[in-house]
């Protein structure tokens, strides 16, 4: 098969190498020989590949960059990201072409950050921080996370990930998910027209679903409000998850006692933003879920395992639905 | 027994009352039960009490205050501390006194705080806190935990603790204590001596040891050096135990990448000390290892587990070596 890897421009961290592909390959002999690959970074290299290409592996920004395009030949175009929420519409995919997106690569290190965001947030971190930014000295006591309620919205590679990680702290996880079924690292799963319900009883709160129309601005400022005011925000998926601007108000308030964001509206937060300024608030600038060390030898892994399965003629496990949107 | 609980002045959140004492007799009625015990705060308090006192639990600062002090009854000295370095030397303790600290109840609330520490370091978040002050958007990788290598000096209560988390998620512990000895979550326990040895390969250094002459000043400047410029620190021991001004250099140079102190010299740090503006250091008010829900509980059922081994004439669990320090 003709295998395309095209590099992004922007973050060489995380570029392909001819070395990470005959490595991943080497780790799945039975699908990963036998193949024609290329490895570009270019406009000029994407567009020499694309014409011959039958799979393709790049991210969101190269879709952005150049689709739609002539694909010919293309039938498997694998994203590195897991969330694309950024290529819908879906209207620039061409016919025929299965999608996949990266989920699971991110589990490890996304579950590491949200179980340190959660004990960031039992230890009162935040407001710390924002005292320290102060010069102040002023003990805020913290507490053990066992016995405490976490609600984990999104039950897919991160969700899950923060559920088996708060589960093995003791914690009393509930799960949300549009459609709700019962999750080994959960006490109860409930569908998403039920979160009202759990809010007020809820510790932490973690969102790590996927942005689609259905999540978009999921937690308003009435949602926001039914948390009570000792409560903890933790947000790894997407800044629209949220509203921004209540979540600011309920920080400035103490309504909240703490969030750590990985996400925001806009990205990057431009200067001068409220955001910078609001106490009792980390700012990660959306680094939760990729370790640049595992992440390519990662995706290839999973991208042959895609493979495989198409060989095989079985569905593909990363396959992306365009109308779900995740 | 005539038990006498004497609260310090200058913190409520942690005083002792009757019904803290009731639930805890209630939670061992072998022992608990036909005892005349008081609650104090004032000094007059104190000075009726003691004159009677068998056994008197109280913190370091009731010590320093009224002791040396005639105590004609007293046998049983429990402080609901850990590290009483504060109280030494032990001239003032009346001779025949059984010394008692709280090691015990630390564990659960300090070994989160530790993992927790240490997935900020690996997080980057100092960094992140760092650049958020400067209202900087400024994408920092981190890594996961796991297969990396972590130095616990100290495998008391707090060292046992991190040690048992750091190894649940995988990471390669290893232990270092004045006598060594195998322990469970470390793939090697090394004595102080051989702590050189071992810094160079350290990813995460954790200080949970007490502060005795042994270790006072142990992490100097030059053992600081010797950790590799990615590696970070917590300290959640005693300010003392290493080189404060060393490590702010070295993390203005950028020597370590990071640091989570939770103990420092002096307490609290004055304003306009250099560490409220060190880069990438996180400073936690002396607040690591307490839990106001659930100290005062638990320091009663190890006061009252050491009473029951007293009755029956076996060793006291927590008793103070004042010789050794801890």
């Amino acid at each position: 098969m003709r295998i395309h890897l095209q590099n992004p421009h922007d973050d060489p961290l995380f570029d392909f190498s001819r070395a990470m592909w005959d490595a991943a390959a080497a780790r799945a002999p039975d699908i990963g020989g036998g193949h024609t690959v290329s490895v570009g970074a270019t406009p000029a290299d994407f567009a020499a590949a694309i014409r011959e290409a039958e799979a393709l592996v790049t991210d969101v920004s190269v879709v952005r960059a150049f689709f739609p395009c002539e694909a010919p030949h293309l039938k498997l175009l694998f994203i590195t990201n897991a969330g694309l929420d950024r290529l819908a519409p879906f209207t620039w995919l061409p016919p025929g072409v299965a999608l996949m997106n990266n989920r699971g690569t991110h589990a490890a290190k996304s579950g590491e950050f949200a179980i340190m965001s959660i004990l960031m947030l039992a230890n009162r971190v935040p407001a710390m921080v924002t005292h320290q930014r102060q010069g102040k000295w002023h003990k805020l006591w913290g507490a053990v996370v066992g016995g405490r309620n976490v609600t984990v919205v999104g039950l897919g590679t991160l969700g899950g990930a923060t559920a088996e990680h708060a589960a093995r702290f003791g914690m009393r996880v509930t799960g949300v998910r549009a459609h709700p079924a019962p999750h080994p690292s959960c006490e109860q799963v409930i569908g998403t027209e039920a979160l009202d319900d759990v809010l007020p009883e809820t510790d932490f709160l973690v969102l790590a679903c996927p942005l689609t129309d259905a999540t978009r601005g999921l937690m308003d400022r009435r949602r926001l409000s039914l948390l009570p005011s000792d409560a903890g925000v933790v947000n790894i998926g997407r800044g629209e998850l949220l509203d921004q601007d209540a979540l600011c108000d309920l920080l400035d308030q103490e309504h909240l006692s703490g969030a750590v964001l990985d996400v925001f509206t806009p990205e990057p937060i431009p200067p001068g933003h409220r955001l910078w300024s609001t106490p009792n608030l980390i700012i990660s600038p959306h680094t939760a879920a990729d370790d640049p060390a595992t992440y390519n030898p990662h995706s290839l892994d999973i991208f042959l395992d895609n493979l495989r399965a198409w060989r095989d003629g079985r569905s593909l496990p990363n396959r992306f639905d365009t109308v779900r949107g995740y």
